[in-house]
């Protein structure tokens, strides 16, 4: 057993995305005590600025110590009680994940199911808390395994509508498009470090409003899991009257994750935001002018998780085969009824550049031309070249 | 905001231990995809390594993605099933929550309670479990809120006797006592990797008997937690058949349990156990010619957490103040009923070296005589060296 060097990647796939060195530098800081005064005073530093990147100010706001899907668990175990009806939207494999974790809590769950690679339809979704008093809506904001945006204002709205709180995925929204917690007035907002905000996979920043704090001081029962129950965990991470110990925080990964927000925030959230939209539409110039398209109507589509449709008659895993051979570069495959039909090209983070757009449309040129389907890798790159220019 | 610095620390509290700057290092190597062919290796080579750590040849062993409360939530939640019945022994504030989970998991919890600072007495969990059929017995191998260790290779023959499935906490232990999971016949084993390990905090490594693993499978209801649920985990890091997308594993942070374990094999595991042995010799020798005391009699004592008792008269807040200040040196304050009674002082890891004995004595000494409370720290040094040179 020898010790682990990782070969070269340039990370373009559904998460992570490329981790900055200025954040690798911080994960290798020498760790300190959770409970010594500058870890802290580090957690309050992290609070403040998750309700900052969340533009969430009322919001409680902790990086949970697990996964994305940790912010998911948590959300439906803290807000569902046993017999609560729960309204589960479902356009793609996150919406299905929510439904199982809501089922797992005791709730009786109405999915609204959806096309994947379409966007939640608030129309629908209002049929379905019509029908019966509601717990809690829940919709990914951004379906990574699509590429899809759903609206998530009007969804808000429409859970305060019918007395529900809202639960919100920005998994891989967050920091990549406007994610805006208190203009949408939703109750539980997650995501992950893995994506826009280009940390290391392993944590889940949450916000969760007065009202969501309130229904879960206020259950009737113990929230099923313990690691995740926020009555606890917030007596770790509150701060008010003293910390309780809960468990050990994983200080190192914090590290990480402050260093990736002191990044996002001397860029500016906005500037952060503008980069992603503006790679996105580089790389879809060029994918046009190579002939290639993408899944998503350009009204809902994500810029940072891009699916490209995958050519008849192309070997798609061979094309994957072929950039990581030649290129060191990841791209994803589709998820679910979308395997074998498109790629999921990220351009998240530290890994929307005008350099990843370029290396990836070399790349993909390349891997098609060796499959006999011709691609002008130089059309495409200058169609980029002419969308970043402008 | 700007870029954290953390301050030197000396970790001898119950965790984090010191991390090595080596495992340091490795936390900070470039992010890799999860899916990565290479990530999918390193993932096999930690199964390997964790079954070799555990001696477990024949159990499931992988890491969870989260503290090492984890391992003990997923232990819970994974074996038991509503009213199925637990009896879990309680002799610190770990096995207090060993039964907060059993209870949340909807199992009939029976807890056999002892007095902090003493060991499990089999002779009661025998009484207990001849009560009634019962699914699992639980217990902590090395309770770190008393220094305790209890005996587990009976207490798991106990549990066989029974037909009731093992749980054995090894947070502690492992990497700094022997945890001999085949010897033991145990059923489900977790850790961390703050302690004995000295990586930072964060995963969780657990281990699972196929007597486990058919519980689990032959569920007749669904685990109760996602992100833990065994029937999902393995499907991702058991690597049969392929893999299935669960969660992103926290890459980095296994990088730093890889280099740990590198590390510990180098070592020796056996020396690295007769590392901690002979530390904590000389570390109670100081004590003792310091007239300072240990809680806990010496047959079950653990070596790598230390409870000293706090001398009448002494502020024992004042001491962690003093010995931070002076000496940028963390050690632990009591838990529960033993609160301002104890120190807690861990001498685990890479935080096991005479050097640390020697620095801790120091600093104590020097914290009571701020007191007026007066030590020979000349003559607690003395000794610690004698027992270090025998």
């Amino acid at each position: 057993m020898q010790s682990f060097q990782p070969p070269r990647r340039i990370l373009m796939g559904p998460g992570p995305s490329d981790v900055s060195p200025r954040v690798l530098a911080a994960l290798a800081r020498p760790t300190i005590g959770h409970l010594d005064p500058e870890f802290q005073a580090l957690m309050e530093e992290i609070k403040a600025a998750l309700q900052r990147l969340f533009n969430a100010p009322d919001h409680a706001c902790v990086p949970l110590p697990a996964p994305g899907t940790a912010g998911m668990e948590a959300a439906m175990m803290n807000l569902l009680e046993p017999d609560d009806r729960a309204v589960i939207a479902v356009n793609g494999a996150f919406g299905g994940r929510m439904a199982d974790m809501a089922d797992r809590a005791g709730a009786r769950v109405v999915t609204v199911d959806h096309d994947w690679g379409r966007p939640v339809d608030p129309a629908r979704v209002e049929a379905a808390l019509a029908e019966a008093p509601t717990k809690l809506l829940a919709f990914v904001h951004a379906e990574t395994s699509t590429g899809v945006r759903s609206d998530a204002g009007p969804l808000c709205a429409l859970a305060r509508r019918y007395g529900a709180l809202s639960v919100v995925d920005c998994v891989t929204s967050l920091g990549g498009i406007a994610v805006d917690v208190a203009g949408w007035d939703a109750d539980v907002v997650y995501s992950g470090t893995q994506k826009c905000l280009s940390a290391p996979p392993g944590l889940s920043p949450i916000a969760l409003s007065k009202r969501a704090q309130a229904a879960i001081t206020g259950r009737k029962t113990k929230v099923r899991n313990w690691l995740l129950d926020f009555n606890l965990l917030m007596s770790y991470w509150g701060g008010e009257g003293g910390r309780t110990y809960h468990h050990t925080a994983p200080i190192n990964a914090l590290y990480g994750l402050h260093e990736s927000l002191v990044a996002l925030f001397e860029e500016g959230q906005q500037a952060a935001i503008m980069r992603h939209a503006r790679v996105h539409a580089a790389f879809a110039a060029g994918l046009e002018a190579a002939g290639l398209s993408l899944l998503v109507d350009a009204a809902y589509r994500l810029p940072q998780l891009n699916t490209v449709v995958v050519p008849d008659g192309v070997d798609e895993a061979a094309v994957r085969a072929h950039v990581l051979k030649h290129w060191d570069l990841e791209i994803g495959a589709g998820l679910g009824p979308l395997k074998g039909k498109v790629w999921r090209v990220g351009l998240m983070g530290a890994s929307a550049t005008p350099w990843h757009v370029r290396l990836c449309l070399t790349a993909l040129c390349e891997a098609l031309a060796a499959q006999g389907h011709a691609v002008d890798a130089a059309k495409a790159l200058a169609a980029a070249d002419r969308e970043l220019a402008a």
